[in-house]
């Protein structure tokens, strides 16, 4: 039976025409390394270079399921060379982040959403499936047994990188039915050390990250790598990151940049503002911390909560809807373009201080300088990031989506 | 520095602002495995399901360049789970094969264009460069090292898969400064053993293989997994493979089948051949199999070469051309549709029975059924096929295509 067959059914199996042992917390093994690692710094922390002392691991096989899922100390993982994660890219990974509350607990961001998303990309790479409660209540355990890695700082938090790999070790080209499950933690500081300077992003016409029918809407492997090069050209131009585009018949289609969503800032005649990001058409990632911003404004225009700096009787519409290049530069003309910042789990909330665009490549790219706002971060993107970030450290309480590890 | 900024200069160095060490084959350091294993019987073989005694091995890291290279027995690798290959896919192959010459020698088909791809497929995900001359004397004395391997049988070669995978620790979304590279062997049959079956293909219209701006024109791992979905569903309602289209004003382009490039038979009013495949327009893989194929049909027609079965007084005129479906629709209609096949390495030329097409993915596909030509492939495809297999395994001699591993 092909690992499609089953599916996760919640009572520590997965049912098919025949039941095979599920992601189950109950049977998890803890060994606890016996010498803890020194700790760095939280200023000389570089994004995800440095690991924390334990991972979770768990393995599935066809005839045995999911094994007992191992907290253990951090190391290597041995596998096939033929295995289908370096042959085919059988892999999935999320992001999320661990805070330190006021009470002094751990606490994770809307982490049942991360569980969701892992197993939307595992069924749309054909990986085994799990049980996401099982999964999360594991990550919590991970995280409380590694609860001094989080640095308790502004802006500084534990990352948790849950993965899937695929372990068939055979080159026939078809789906993986072995797959590791494992998650590590590496403390982490802001991600772009910039400060309070904008980044610049380059928006080249030369490579698509994600097209209809592909696999941009979900957080596989393969999505990345092919960001590299690009990413490398802008960056010896001066650029810090790609805005990836999409032509089509509405133009040159904004859709991501770098790893993450985009949103873009217009003030309205009436006084409001508009606040627009690409929809899920596809082709876009549904972010977690997208998903946090659009409910945010939505809350603040609706008089639920008060975004810090900007007036209660000041709307924040938000809007998913499609924008291009011109459109940029149509607004920009107008005067209506106020901000562009990009969100994202690593980088919670960035803003942007130009966008260069190159549909040429022969020729240099010509540059879009956004509004410098004295030299900080724009009203929209300040508050956003402030909100976002005072709702994951506990400091206000929204909706249940800081979640307590206990 | 970045690893993009190397040139392999030929010299056993990697050049740059400074000099590393390039993959070099006079270091070659060689540890013959003790046990050597029992090999199968070729009929009994299942594609990439069995390894050889011996693998080739080396590492790349931007202080030392690339490590001596080793062949060794055939064993697991141990990496960091953070490692780049795992997250983001840093990830490219290569199929080739060898093949037992007339004379007992082993010989590899056309090495040299695997070697050119692999080094643009990493240059295209920012992995470093390398010596492919060398690296192709490295693959000569791994074949030569394991010759009992390869299956002296007509139909059956030893299948070799290059492989390099990024090694880079860190969860930073950026270039791996680290690879392995290494060279796994497996024989192998007939990549379909349906015999004289043709495969059926189901062109589906959900899932896109690869876009302008992509890396389909690339053999990278991340190209794979996202067919694996689609190829399930596909074998549930009775089809071997996907035929992979894209849309765009032209209507639904075909562009490949499985992982295969493919081609369309047309016969003509003046009683000549139409041999058409889709053009290298970056979302086609340049395959090697490809490519030999549009040259002996060229060598055919030129009278510089006889495809066998097919007479000399019948030319065969190649392609690459763009088709859609429509267009195989309205050549059947007028009865010029005689025969559709797939090629690759693994493959090498396999015919097509029938091509079902789903443009709403809520119906059932509709069969478009080619001309069964008595229950045995078409004379086009099973000449190019017979043609192909005699050079690969030495009977035939042209235009040096089959190297001698010496």
């Amino acid at each position: 039976m092909s690992n499609s067959e089953w599916k996760s059914v919640g009572n520590g199996h997965l049912e098919g025409s025949i039941s095979i042992p599920d992601l189950d917390p109950s049977k998890l093994i803890v060994t606890l390394t016996a010498r803890l690692k020194p700790i760095p710094q939280p200023e000389s922390l570089v994004f995800g270079a440095t690991m924390s002392d334990h991972m979770l691991i768990a393995s599935f096989d066809p005839i045995n399921g999911w094994s007992a899922p191992e907290i253990k100390p951090y190391g290597p993982i041995t596998l096939d060379p033929a295995s289908s994660c370096f042959q085919y890219a059988t892999n999935t990974f999320e992001g999320m982040k661990a805070y330190i509350g006021p009470d002094g607990s751990a606490r994770l961001f809307r982490p049942e959403k991360n569980m969701a998303r892992l197993a939307r990309s595992a069924e749309r790479l054909a990986l085994p499936p799990f049980n996401t409660d099982a999964l999360l209540e594991l990550i919590k355990r991970l995280v409380v047994v590694d609860q001094r890695w989080i640095p308790n700082l502004e802006g500084h938090s534990l990352y948790i990188r849950p993965t899937i790999i695929g372990t068939r070790s055979a080159l026939g080209v078809s789906a993986s039915d072995h797959a590791l499950l494992y998650v590590i933690l590496s403390p982490s500081g802001p991600y772009f050390r910039t400060g309070p300077k904008p980044i610049a992003l380059l928006a080249a016409a030369e490579n698509v990250r994600a097209w209809p029918g592909g696999t941009g809407s979900h957080k596989v492997a393969g999505n990345y790598a092919p960001g590299f090069l690009p990413q490398r050209n802008a960056a010896k131009q001066g650029y810090d990151q790609i805005l990836w585009l999409l032509r089509d018949k509405a133009g040159w289609k904004v859709t991501e940049a770098g790893a993450m969503n985009v949103f873009i800032v217009l003030s309205r005649e009436d006084g409001d503002i508009d606040l627009i990001t690409p929809p899920l058409d596809g082709t876009i990632l549904p972010g977690v911390t997208r998903d946090s911003v659009l409910a945010i404004a939505k809350a603040h225009t609706s008089g639920n909560l008060t975004l810090p700096g900007i007036p209660s009787t000041q709307s924040v519409h938000p809007y998913e809807q499609t924008f291009t290049i011109a459109d940029m530069d149509q607004w920009f003309a107008e005067g209506r373009l106020q901000e562009l910042f990009v969100v994202g789990t690593a980088v919670v909330v960035a803003h942007v201080g130009r966008v260069g665009f190159q549909d040429d490549m022969k020729k240099p790219a010509r540059d879009l300088v956004l509004p410098s706002h004295e030299g900080r971060m724009g009203p929209v993107s300040r508050a956003v990031r402030q909100m976002i970030i005072d709702i994951q450290q506990g400091k206000v309480e929204w909706d249940g989506w800081s979640v307590r590890c206990e």
